[in-house]
């Protein structure tokens, strides 16, 4: 494929791809949109603290895996459709959107019944039926990035969507896999860039997946935001340390709102606010 | 190895590992330093206005050429022994640092005679006999990431240096190899923090070799920064189209001075000046 | 995870696993299997000439796309249901089995019932549900290797079918993403040789999606063998440069002869005759 | 650079590049050429009991690490000229030739005295002045492929040699870097099979460090051949779980008379002997 560069900087200030995520938010638009809330759904408590903290800390998507897809088949495998009740019931109670995965096409209608935002997870991303399916439903999409996959092959996974009539795409970098071991995975910042380079996606970061690592999360959303991207998802919980899944990746209550913080004065630098 | 993950955020504000350039410049604390020049020193005039363009922008640091690693015997390999002699010239009117490549103990005391600041290249990273040379040498030694290096090899291969009694050891991030051929190498942002935790090295990144690409070098110049780096190194030329070697990465005199701007913004948010 | 590592040399001669595909022809064992057939199905005649030589060559598995994964939407994506009808007519006439690809769980009852062997494709190798339903049903199932798996994630997705009942499972190795553009992929026949440490399932190797390039099929065909395959995958056209998809690293019948030749080579030298 | 495609099977059977190790052997013709010894050369008794037990297994070269490049400063860094004095009078017992590695150009006319084959290591294969004083030197040079360079740039270096005038070149192919932590390296037995069709160098395979692992060994040693590499280097030692380095890669003497006897038979299979 001929990979045309332009003979300039790009600047991430290009806001030409924006997507309604309802009635009152968009992404892709100047504001940038913080999504956050627990790995798994674990019980109405923990997802109603999580959310209680990170709607007081600016945050207006309410992410959570009630599906989880894991490596092994014997380990915990979330807690099913009790989780998408809860995400909804919680969301409505502080105005947030939901936004969870759906690992299948046999779950898209119901995902797509208490989600606003329809999760496609970075092990589908070439899974063609499904994204043929979230083609032909009237929901935003967020679909991650495979941890394998060029942003070629991302852009074109984003097309089996449009192919089917649905543009309302939001796209996600959340790290390809690398070979060190230090790290989960390697965010690819530059990706990012070219994302916001087409104008016609917006994009967000994963700082929670790309690192794996509690400590480097913050540097790297950040990072995520200085190149450009419209906002970011965040694995957030009360007692990351008792998480049913991914609690070394969790941030807890305090920790989230510092990052809050920061990636907000990085966002100003680039003359973007907080949706 | 065990690895240590502190329960804590790591913000990049830690300034522990502060390295002295010279008498009125150093590196690793909270002011920023910006190294930029030419890919490969051409002449003394392409050197010269390239010198004066970025010491305008607030650069402290000349970077540029004289011996080339090239891939192929078969193309330019640099101007050698004479581009030592421009980039020093060239560096004291305007009261520039230099920073350039010695490819070999064989070099190690021609270039120290006139760098400030001795490269070590990322094919050389694990080139033990240079390491333990440079760790002799009464100069800061910029040690780049090998490009299929982990963190730890990398931090090890500092050991090294550090063993024979150097510790002036800057580290340099410039991108690791990955299986997307849409940019050259990829940005590892989170190496970055991870080195800044590590308290024990100032660390900067390298957007030119880190993207290949001259769009795509401020993004990840902001990002670089944004994770924590203590400056930049970035490849500049007067007129790229014509450059001798990497032109497809080097910015233009105009281009640089916006990246200058904009990471003077980032650093800002930060709380970090230009030193 | 804890890795043993046995103190010994493994010798590819365990034949433990060994898993019926028909009444009359079993893979594990001592025989070697051979598969092949075109990439894609494109016409009934196309298929009956490939049939025809490789069956005259010794192989016992015909395989065939009838639906296509392809990272773009816009190209060639398989005839369909009638690919289907087509292999089994075609099959039938040889004795050959049928191996084909679904791509989704609502695809799979209708591939099952003209295919004798179900594969699940390197892309969909983590994608759950398909993985479950093919536990629930009763025909063996080649598993592809995710190109991006490691050999754990692998054997864990074969888990995941075990877990719902399905113990017919070969896995097939067919390359794993690297660096470097010269192929398609990197064939790993050191995985091949850990699968076949574990005793627990048979293993063949696709050298065609491996290298991606016609002149290294050989080689890497023999590679996968002399590593301790079971059998091999390869894709055939009788004229490879008019193929719908994939040409470029597909045989021609009198290569595949050749192929199957030096591969019989090879086994007769471990010990191993085909099936 | 374009990459021209022979439209038809590459056979390993091509012997044009053949490069003579002695008086009486030579490599890149029909007979294989089986290096192997101990990863460190540790003391006199270790070096003649490893050189007795491979020679009468049909070893012709003496492999042994002098000079050791590692990764640590802080371990185990070979024993030196000792160690060089070590193997030249272990192999003269033998009748065998000497291979070992130097690390720098200032060890290459040491190493040169006591070696009759001048390795160069993994790390250093894009180290231009060591190429370069290898390329002015009067024996052959094995060189290592960089864990880390595609398969041109491993030929670019050896460009690099060859343009100061040594055309005595063997490349070894000892594992690529992968994502996959469950072997060392990823042996890629395409890159062996592109180095034969070239017909400029012969290749051997290094089945030790491509695996890391002594149970995969025997498999990756076969694939290697099977692929058409032109012999093996192998690291073996007396008692590999108390060997000073790698000893986790080690074979015991049983073990590698064991790989030489397979290894012998996959040759045969291809039609060739042993040297």
């Amino acid at each position: 494929m001929e990979r045309v560069v332009e003979p300039k900087i790009m600047n991430a200030n290009t806001f030409d791809a924006i997507v309604p995520l309802s009635d009152s938010l968009t992404i892709g638009g100047p504001d940038l949109v913080l999504m956050a809330g627990p790995c798994s759904v674990e019980t109405y408590e923990q997802t109603r603290q999580v959310a209680e903290a990170v709607h007081a800390a600016g945050v207006r998507v309410l992410r959570g895996g009630a599906f989880k897809p894991r490596t092994s088949p014997y380990v915990f495998q979330g807690i099913g459709e009790e989780g998408l009740d809860i995400l909804r019931s919680v969301a409505d109670e502080f105005g947030l959107l939901v936004v969870t995965e759906a690992l299948g096409i046999e779950q898209l209608d119901r995902v797509a019944q208490q989600a606003d935002i329809i999760q496609i997870g970075s092990r589908n991303m070439q899974h063609f039926p499904l994204l043929w399916a979230a083609g032909e439903i009237g929901k935003p999409v967020l679909l991650k990035r495979g941890f394998m996959a060029t942003v070629d092959e991302w852009l074109m996974a984003a097309e089996h969507i449009l192919s089917r009539g649905n543009d309302r795409i939001i796209l996600c970098e959340r790290g390809i896999r690398g070979f060190d071991p230090s790290t989960r995975n390697v965010l690819d910042v530059a990706a990012i860039a070219q994302v916001k380079q087409q104008r016609r996606f917006p994009v967000i970061g994963d700082p929670s997946h790309a690192t794996g690592r509690r400590d480097l999360v913050l540097p790297a959303a950040r990072a995520a935001i200085a190149a450009g991207a419209d906002g970011l998802i965040v694995e957030v919980h009360p007692r990351p340390d008792e998480a049913f899944s991914d609690g070394e990746q969790a941030l807890d209550l305090a920790q989230f709102r510092e990052l809050a913080t920061e990636v907000g004065k990085v966002g100003q630098a680039l003359g973007r606010g907080l949706a």
